[in-house]
């Protein structure tokens, strides 16, 4: 018998404050992090990945809460874990006193959501497959399992849930081998960022265009003179074809949101996102009846399941944007999924970071295998950004995500990118702000 | 020139999961815990106080988010910092690196307010008053300067905060007097907790009405036998005039929440408190319509002003809790205030814990005396437990709270009680779990 022996635990950060990359109208001045899980067992070799994605400071206070979670998983047996994830997610999530920490929000729900990734790499590893087929060779009953209905049932019942995924059955093969085939639609937001140049900008959109991107994302929000220069400049560049969504990464108050995306709006836009505070449900819905026909989208900052419930009972959202690292795993993202299909809503994930895009597409292509069976209007966000430490990294090619092969959740890192870039110690930091990464 | 040195932190912990005080549904075997933390100065003998109250378990994950806040503070220079809390509660939340954490929510959200709490502490102790002295001596402008009105201002802008502090202003020295000759209305949960036999419950029935409280509260929602027998014994304890709140901690979703409050209707119930989760602000307002005339009240873990405005929006709330260690400290719950009385929503501030009466009664005190300007319905929880842990404790006598008079916020432990109960090196602990406390 093979069991859960503990956590090694690795603070990981890059500098990407020193360019800019990854600046925004709210986060002026991110270094990408990762609070990194290694899930050990007492089996040689077998061992799962996951992080938490931030942005710099508090990467250790995540870290800290990784911690706290061990004594709930070292000594369980690794099959029987492995064989009921539901049942670990609703240990983590229901323990009595860390409970009190959210509940289910904020650092502590993101450090379970980071465990219970990990145990997915393991689950995925042990079965030889990419995540999303371990996910697409679930029955409905046993995807079932893995959800936790608590405070959704005003929304979608367990019946309902299983009426989705039982739809789902039917076309699921085809579907499954289409995503090998074909992959599954990807937009960019590597020329976005606010602190870049207009050069930089021109030529990255037009690369963008190059490399067969049907969507770009811009960057709003900081000052409207600049974004109606900056979006009058990617039109020219982009033509009226490819599709330009913009991010105000929750800057704005409901009435101000309104004004300033009715002043983008003759740019055609694609969606607005994160209009406002992630967790107001009424400012959203109001934002979305006032700039109509404007999609709004939001997501990634969505603390758990009963607020995208209400993002969605309140006719706030037209794109749905899951992470991978937000919520308390690949369970709640099953949630989350099995909502959007109840209410008609197509899911587009944030992806970025670091880590992001690896982690979340595993969802996607879930999603369309075995929950909407649509990929209408639907893609995954793109930054070709810190792929390089992942062992396994997320691959686009021609607009498109191609199917991740290899066996587990495509969140194991290289040791020797954990090394250099260990914070503070690590090479990358250690030789002081301005040396190169 | 006095500046900040640095924070003290103590992981202090009390065993209460031994005798089951603090057990409800959802919160079945909690330890009493304090994330506490002193702000430090250069000039001996100047410091404030504050903590988050957690159950146990994770009150060193919040202990090391109160540290990732030190680099922001340490080397302040103190006058100025104490002279513009609002700037520094705008620096804490708006950190464009930690707020990635939350945003605004959770352990991140609940360290800003400890140390935000201790830095009240501090002005309080220069100024010579009690917390609510200070806060009622100061101008509508002044109060103006310490909110943040981000994500507010569809439903309470400054200009309306301004005209309710303005109003405030008449007759504030005659309810200033009046607290301090009167107190505040208490009622007690000391009776209530699930985990208390019936032979106990009487007895802390009858000693609530010797006490000469108008109101006690039960914890329900574990069994619904249970809970009638438990209300039919406290009816009859109790008589028909002293009032019964229930509180079900998150238990339910919406359906099954309106069943179980409609089978309790009968024993004429002060208000259901938490029926379902705290983010469900859709749901709550349905169980509201469902199961009136009986009041909802919840806030002990809403985990911003943000939700708290579209509880009100949602028309959620018969009964406002703010709590003084959920939020990010005095200046949001200086937003809930303003925003109950927008709303023309009563007050009762939960408490309990450890130390949160004595946090939360100057904010009770300040809402009488500057914003709600009234006492009609509202009254501050009272349990009789750990205040002796506190060098100004909050007191309570006749079924009021007595106005603290001590200069600061009233959250100072004892340095004794800092080293008894030091998690998991201190005598309390180290002599083994079943050692007395």
């Amino acid at each position: 018998m093979t069991r859960i022996s503990g956590f090694d635990l690795h603070d990981v950060r890059f500098p990407t404050s020193r360019t800019l990359d990854g600046s925004d109208a709210m986060n002026t001045s991110p270094d990408y992090a990762a609070a990194y899980v290694t899930v050990r067992t007492d089996a040689p070799g077998t061992q799962g990945h996951a992080y938490v994605f931030t942005i710099g400071r508090g990467n250790d206070v995540q870290l800290a809460a990784i911690r706290a979670l061990e004594p709930l998983v070292a000594g369980l047996d690794l099959d029987a874990t492995l064989d009921d994830l539901g049942g670990l997610w609703r240990r983590l999530v229901g323990d009595s006193q860390l409970r009190w920490l959210g509940p289910e929000k904020g650092v502590m729900h993101m450090a379970i959501g980071a465990v219970v990734n990990a145990c997915w790499d393991l689950a995925a590893k042990r079965a030889g497959l990419p995540l999303w087929r371990l996910l697409a060779g679930l029955s409905p009953d046993e995807v079932l399992e893995l959800v936790d209905f608590r405070y959704l049932t005003d929304a979608l019942s367990a019946s309902e849930a299983r009426d989705i995924l039982v739809a789902g059955e039917r076309g699921k093969a085809e579907r499954v081998a289409e995503l090998d085939e074909r992959g599954y639609a990807a937009y960019t937001t590597s020329p976005g960022w606010l602190g870049y140049s207009d050069d930089r900008l021109v030529a990255l959109l037009e690369a963008a265009v190059r490399d067969g991107f049907a969507q770009v994302k811009l960057k709003v929000g900081a000052d409207l003179d600049d974004d109606v220069r900056r979006l009058e400049l990617a039109r020219s560049v982009l033509g009226p074809d490819i599709r330009i969504a913009v991010d105000a990464n929750q800057v704005w108050d409901a009435g101000p949101a309104v004004a300033w995306v009715r002043a983008l709006a003759r740019f055609d836009l694609a969606w607005i996102e994160e209009p406002t505070s992630p967790d107001d449900v009424l400012a959203t819905a109001a934002i979305r009846r006032a700039v109509a026909p404007v999609p709004v989208a939001a997501g990634e900052h969505v603390a758990n399941r009963v607020v995208f419930k209400q993002l969605l009972q309140a006719g706030a959202l037209d794109v749905m944007q899951i992470d991978a690292c937000r919520v308390a795993g690949v369970n709640e993202n099953l949630a989350n999924l099995l909502l959007a299909a109840k209410f008609g809503v197509r899911v587009c994930p944030h992806a970025g970071g670091v880590g992001l895009c690896e982690a979340v597409q595993h969802l996607a292509f879930f999603d369309y295998a075995a929950v909407s069976c649509t990929a209408e209007g639907r893609m995954i966000e793109w930054i070709d950004h810190l792929h390089e430490h992942f062992v396994s990294p997320a691959r686009v090619a021609g607009g498109r995500y191609l199917a991740p092969h290899a066996p587990g959740a495509s969140t194991e890192m290289h040791a020797s990118s954990l090394a250099r870039y260990a914070f503070p110690g690590g090479p990358a930091w250690s030789a002081g702000p301005d040396a190169p990464a």
